[in-house]
């Protein structure tokens, strides 16, 4: 069987990526990582965001190639159920699709004001009104989740919904965004998941070929 | 048992009320439609492209409320397994969540520059090079669905994939999209989906009311 493959892109700056790859990991799928070169225009195309790229994150796996984060999760959902990527309850499991759904197709100023950058820290960081709205959105859903189901992550146990907004826990620690309590929390949780950890790490030690990158923002 | 509702919004503006509304009829739900009034300011956002609703579409169903177009298909997709909105085969299946997931979280150039507006035909319609990009990859996976799967329908058969990208059909007729041959058929083909044609015309007698929204595109 050829090897089990997922293209991404950059680990510092690349959120779809991080999905997708916490995603493959929490269904315990053994790949390897086929990272796009920068200078790919369609990379570069996605890290500014410019466009989403169909390209990354993209997973091979059993002769099956499946790009689109949404997509990749269900994909891995139907190869490996037993890895809990949905919760078990019809209500629950709707309403995770739902505020996944929310995140693939929303919070175009969120991804813009904040853009994902872990080797950043900005104290202080003052939020435009635009992604304010954003924010109030996200953390209504996360308090609502954690009200209904009792935490510590959205749905209780891990699921597909918290690589969703992984990358907005990681936004709000960089940009030090103002928090509720509950999301305080939820964002304290997900920043001690050790697979989100293993990225963080590895995404500081990326080489700075992509400062560039920075200027553009 | 609570009556089964749908929450849509402008029939003749609201693309992803049409998607939400076809993937009902094609997994033959029998539903009431709840139509919310123009002057809801998530409304308006939603109807002005400003920003996506989770209140459009919405379903209700046996005391399960789903929103989020794709939350939606898959919800139907599970409790009507035989409707047949996804295909059978697992690879086609991947391939088609990947292109709704494009459709669902990209191409907004096209959004933009086209807007759903079914009363409306403009003939020479000049596209902007930016909605043209958009327009060379959606046709570009409609080239190859269509290739690999032998149509009429994206895969074959009627999908959730047509849902997705049946709006899509109607800007391309309204906006008069010059088309390849494959894409251009695949245009004429959807025209013909009765259930498409049913949306059309209760647009088409849709109240004025919402004619101020056209001075605001």
């Amino acid at each position: 069987m050829a090897p089990t493959t997922l293209t991404i892109s950059s680990k510092n700056y690349s959120s779809w990526s991080l999905r997708g790859w916490l995603l493959c990991m929490m269904a315990g799928l053994d790949f390897d990582e086929h990272v796009m070169p920068v200078d790919d225009p369609s990379t570069r195309a996605e890290l500014l965001l410019l466009s989403p790229s169909f390209l990354v994150p993209c997973l091979t796996h059993d002769g099956v190639k499946v790009w689109d984060t949404l997509a990749i999760a269900a994909y891995l959902d139907e190869i490996r159920p037993k890895a809990g990527l949905l919760p078990q309850d019809a209500r629950a499991r709707a309403h995770c699709r739902a505020i996944c759904g929310e995140m693939h197709s929303g919070f175009a100023n969120l991804r813009s004001a904040l853009p994902m950058n872990l080797k950043a820290h900005y104290p202080g960081f003052k939020v435009w009104a635009g992604a304010q709205a954003d924010i109030d959105r996200v953390t209504e859903i996360w308090r609502e989740c954690i009200g209904n189901y009792g935490g510590p992550y959205l749905f209780g146990e891990l699921s597909m919904a918290d690589a969703m907004y992984a990358p907005v826990c990681l936004r709000f620690l960089t940009y030090d965004v103002a928090l509720d309590p509950v999301s305080r929390a939820y964002c304290q949780t997900m920043a001690q998941w050790p697979a989100l950890q293993d990225w963080i790490a590895a995404a500081k030690t990326e080489p700075d070929e992509l400062e560039e990158l920075d200027a553009e923002f």
